[in-house]
């Protein structure tokens, strides 16, 4: 694989708290050529992450056949603020030890070749599911990504709308004043009920005032050390009475957040992805609607909600899309 | 005043549940040239409705000097649901016997000449303040007309969103799950809190219970038979404590309501407006940003929030904006 190829090979990088996943891309419609993941490393602050990159994208190239020199751009998602025009991650906080800004895009760099590129990790997955996913040729469209957090996406008249740099953060519109407390320190926002994270400590406190789970249990018996997606699914598998409820506390936030949303925007397309809603898929769209329909107020004239198509891969390919 | 001016002269009919208000516009800038106001019939459904708003046009065409007859085009703004391709009415649950849906393009066409065109009032009332306004210039705005109800438009790159047809009810955003009652029979709406119609309903309740208040004093005094928004500031004026109580809940949801958009959208500029909002004025801005900042995800870098600049006639020039 070389350069002489009349269509441009891009590098993508999804940087995120618990892993990090590289692809190597080919032509306009972003090809997988080749792929590689790492966990991010928890020790060692950003030398130690940008190090586990840098190696986790020249795999990604040596999988696709080629050499990461050899690559016409690089673009990497990341797990929180950036400043795009100087290539700056300004602030992670699910990054480990990430308590300052760092230059990611000239350090990248540095060691990866010029004409690195950096944007939000949540924007770029929505990007790619808008350019090559469920999104493709919609002309309105809101993207909810379930998973740790509530992050989102919304695009009219078929682009991605940024706002001022922040669009986006379905996660954290209120869905009850005064309510639950979000684990961005605010009160009520979606997150705080949704996000896989708040949900994890909602089961723990209840199970230490005395309610039964086996959450926890099934968490262990999996070698994990959170509630995964899979965990969450397993225990619903079983009739796990408070996994059921805990689930159910989130659906309902989310048909609330959801429905406010399309009240506001009234868009035609609801895309529902992240690693609860890609678990979840097609049966938990309904479920979603269904807590969507007492607050919409077109009620009879619901957008279509679809889920997300690249899964797994669609932050590394939108980081991809963010070298043109 | 006759065609033989070069530029165009538009007529506009703002349609409302309580009064209709024409203008005679003139140029680009829509000067206006004339105007006119009546009270809506409560008696005698769409026909006599009808006949008040023919009435009404052609008094402000004659306060203008000209005659409807020589209008380049009438543009109204209605109360409900529009069926933009057919001009029709579809319902209008603020009319009086508005039951049915109502071809009014066509009827107000065959009396006050061709070119009529419907527009949603709120979406008029937006589109004026984006062109002529306080908006004017701004590339993302969310407008928040909070009155009897609570509408809203939301634009992007200096243009109005429409959605699939019905975007900008901020009014019916969930700002609590579960919460108060809405006019639209939902529960939790912003409106709920917010709406001077839900306001008043909540008065009387609280005055049942035994809450002391002047509010129906007042407006008894004024010679009202519902709490306006004067009677509204007069009642706060003289620090009456079930109103502050009331506008203070209403300004919490507002804060939750408009700071989800925010999170949502990034927009640079809320425009306030609206009967309630107009009334308050620039005070309440500073209170209503002081109950979104709790909320907002990037409370650091809050959007400006501005009075809408086009008062009562903003609905009327909106409405003559439909004509181009």
């Amino acid at each position: 694989m070389d350069k002489v190829l009349a269509m441009p090979t891009y590098g993508g990088i999804d940087l995120g708290g618990t892993k990090i996943q590289t692809i190597v891309t080919h032509g306009d419609d972003r090809s997988v050529l080749g792929q590689a993941r790492r966990l991010t490393p928890h020790e060692g602050g950003p030398p130690a992450v940008i190090d586990a990159m840098v190696a986790c994208m020249s795999e990604a190239a040596a999988s696709a056949g080629t050499d990461v020199a050899h690559l016409d751009g690089i673009g990497v998602g990341v797990p929180g603020e950036v400043d795009v025009a100087s290539g700056s991650l300004e602030r992670a906080p699910n990054l480990p030890e990430w308590e300052h800004p760092v230059p990611l895009a000239s350090i990248l760099g540095e060691r990866l070749g010029p004409g690195v590129k950096l944007g939000n990790d949540v924007s770029v997955a929505a990007q790619a599911e808008l350019v090559l996913g469920a999104g493709r040729g919609v002309h309105s469209l809101l993207a909810v990504f379930w998973g740790t957090g509530v992050g989102g996406g919304v695009a009219f008249e078929g682009k991605l709308w940024h706002g001022r740099g922040d669009a986006g953060e379905i996660g954290h519109m209120v869905v009850k004043q005064g309510g639950a407390r979000c684990g961005c320190g605010r009160r009520g926002c979606m997150e705080a009920y949704a996000g896989r994270r708040s949900m994890e400590g909602k089961a723990k406190r209840l199970m230490e005032e005395g309610h039964h789970t086996d959450l926890f249990e099934i968490m262990r018996e999996r070698g994990r050390n959170t509630l995964s997606s899979g965990v969450w699914e397993h225990a619903l598998h079983h009739k796990d009475k408070l996994a059921e409820r805990l689930i159910e506390r989130a659906v309902q936030a989310l048909g609330s957040g959801v429905a406010s949303a399309v009240n506001l925007l009234d868009v035609e397309l609801v895309l529902v992805g992240g690693g609860l809603g890609s678990r979840f898929g097609e049966p938990m769209l309904e479920r979603i609607l269904a807590a969507m329909r007492p607050h919409l107020l077109k009620d009879d004239h619901p957008p279509v909600l679809r889920m997300a198509a690249l899964g797994d891969l669609g932050g590394a390919i939108g980081a991809a899309l963010l070298c043109e």
